[in-house]
């Protein structure tokens, strides 16, 4: 039976064994996180191939007999652009591998845009007053953190089931020069999962700026992180900037960190030729390159992408059951109150969870009370506010899957008590 | 005989003799390199212990249980900065471990205090207007050429043995708020291998500067790279700098690229509490971590610092005799003449080399057009203008030593030979 359908007296009766089950759980004193898209130790455990792949030091030549120990290799070694570049679908001169961090890629891409024009003729952002940038909501958090830190102010974009609202974002950069970019996770995004439509792909790259260093940036992280035997298919938004004459909007990102080890993984970064080209005539006076034996260890391990895409099942047949259980505690538990709606992605790190206006804190703050960390309310959204105050972002992949069920469970019962309150509240 | 005192016949003679040698040479079409400070290969063999010591999924875990195969650790694991907190006489809570590049830290610090200022209270050196930075001269080009980059102008600074001239940087910095900071090789400089006096580190902690955000970046690049028994002693700066009074003044770097491996090492930073926790304030939107496990393979490699210290010694004993073979061949080829003065590092990697004014460009084109490669003349000065044309930075470890025996030979002909032409024009 729906809540909204309860009178009074059953909305506290459900309300109290809500309670009581819920005291129930905070007396256990459990430790439990859903918080960050960390993957579990047994993912790690898949590659610990990449430990003794390069083990003596004859190991540690590339194809060119570069010695990857010693300095250089600014772009990141051929053998690992050969690896990687069909993981974002360009060419090798579209490509620098970089060290393990992917989000300090998008940062650093960023401070070089403000400091020094998106091109050769473009003058600094930092130069150009307040700039903005488009968010597409509920979205990554770290994104939007980079942004507020560089004061760059940040608009809400709605998203559906095939990615933003791009009538609202065409309308939006049109008419404003002082848009610069735009976030986008376009396949089994942070935290919808969604993955965008053609539609959208395209519009985005036939799109009309005002601004002509405008970039989109494309933060493919999830392009090989399927969970299921069908995967969504995301159209190569490169490729569509190229034939819209737009080929420099945008810049793609991608790493292992869920490939390999989040700590320890390979970033990369794809472009047009003339972007990779600016980029690294920037680079060349910030670093001499890049951690290549760990590039090495990655080509070793993986051998080329289908290798590496055969290596993702392994990862999908761990968290696949992680995501089914988180699904039906919620479908069990929550189906039938209408309080709630969630995501079941086809791939991705997230299930996003959207509760009743207005109860999406509450509902953190009792997990939190009763020892299971969730993101924060209002994470996905930029500034941490969360207009509506509903969305939460599930992370399942981290804790063991017996944990992870009561972790769920206790979810579902706090949004249940949130709910029950609201309603009692009104 | 000196060069200076030969009758023009005598001259001419010496010059035809050389010519005849460099032709020889030049007909041999050798390929020989000088240019870089890179680390041989059998140095990098030293570290091939780095490649196995983690060669478990067990292992990865440092002695707090941590998971270094997955995120965070943003400051870098607390062994790894206990391993390398005495290599720049800190507490572990005034170091940061990073990734493989400390060039890269140098320049993300410029970048970040351009944006953001150097703490909470400043205002962004960006928004400062045109901002200075002092040069010891002769130094390191890619120092300079990050501030080329980044539009700041620079000064020279004359160096002497005791390290660069206290007196002119006292003045300049007590009379014009748009300094804003000085690059310092404080240990064993490149090029020119000083280590600074006792005195030069007080005057740089006491002094007073007009700017209240003015930084020293000392990259203590060699501090561990020691070339004699007797080693150089360096006065702690950041001690004198609390002592004075103005402990946010400087901000070390080091790294293991000549410790380990140059394109896969740690690199670190160390500096006052306050100017820490403000730059990890900043990492943490940019950044989750850098790669721990590769931290960790240098804590179980090394095991301590007096381990890492002792290690040292083994490159030592590879480095010095290429340094013999340089200084041996200077000094019995051009000994006599009086057309050049060269250092005699107790540690480091470079020899600095003075040629006659005017004859620097002449003597690396020569090298060049025979098949020798040196770090381009002027490269040791800020826009690579050396007002003097007479600094070459000579780079004795990389070749290996028969090479290297030609290479030096080979330079002293193209300096004799430079010599000759200069004099003979004159």
């Amino acid at each position: 039976m729906k809540l909204t359908e309860m009178s009074r007296e059953q909305l506290l009766e459900f309300k109290n064994k809500v309670q009581e089950e819920y005291d129930g759980y905070k007396a256990q004193g459990l430790a439990l996180n859903m918080a960050r898209g960390k993957p579990a130790a047994e993912q790690l455990d898949l590659t610990e191939g990449l430990l003794t792949c390069v083990s003596k030091s004859s190991d540690c030549f590339d194809d060119n007999g570069v010695d990857c120990r010693n300095y250089g290799g600014l772009d990141g070694i051929p053998a690992a652009k050969k690896l990687f570049a069909p993981m974002l679908g360009v060419s090798e001169k579209e490509l620098i591998v970089f060290g393990n961090s992917s989000l300090n890629i998008m940062y650093d891409t960023i401070a070089k845009y403000l400091l020094f024009g998106v091109d050769e003729e473009s003058k600094p952002w930092r130069d150009q007053g307040k700039i903005k940038w488009l968010c597409p909501v509920p979205g990554y958090d770290r994104h939007f953190l980079i942004c507020q830190k560089f004061g760059i102010e940040m608009i809400n974009i709605p998203t559906d089931e095939n990615g933003p609202d791009m009538d609202m974002i065409e309308k939006l950069v049109a008419e404003d020069d002082s848009i610069k970019g735009i976030w986008c996770v376009p396949m089994y995004a942070n935290p919808t999962g969604v993955t965008y439509s053609d539609e959208v792909v395209k519009r985005f790259a036939n799109m009309k700026t005002k601004a002509s260093d405008f970039r989109i940036f494309w933060d493919n992280a999830y392009c090989v992180h399927h969970l299921t035997d069908t995967p969504d298919k995301l159209l190569n938004i490169l490729d569509e900037c190229k034939a819209a004459g737009n080929p420099e909007r945008v810049v793609m990102f991608a790493s292992t960190s869920k490939i390999s080890y989040a700590g320890a993984g390979v970033a990369i970064m794809g472009a047009s030729e003339a972007n990779i080209k600016y980029i690294l005539s920037l680079m060349t006076v910030q670093t001499i390159g890049h951690d290549k034996i760990n590039q090495l260890r990655h080509v070793k391990f993986f051998g080329d992408f289908e290798g590496l895409k055969e290596h993702m099942k392994k990862h999908k047949a761990l968290i696949a059951p992680r995501f089914e259980v988180v699904l039906d505690t919620l479908d069990k538990e929550l189906g039938d109150l209408g309080v709630a709606e969630w995501t079941k992605p086809n791939g991705g790190y997230f299930v996003s969870f959207n509760a009743m206006n207005g109860t999406a804190k509450r509902i953190v703050t009792l997990c939190k009370e009763a020892g299971v960390v969730l993101t924060g309310a209002g994470a996905t959204f930029p500034y941490g506010k969360d207009p509506e105050d509903k969305n939460i972002r599930v992370a399942p992949t981290y804790p063991p899957v017996e944990e992870l069920k009561i972790a769920a469970k206790l979810f579902t019962v706090c949004v249940k008590l949130a709910s029950a309150e609201k309603l009692l509240a009104e």
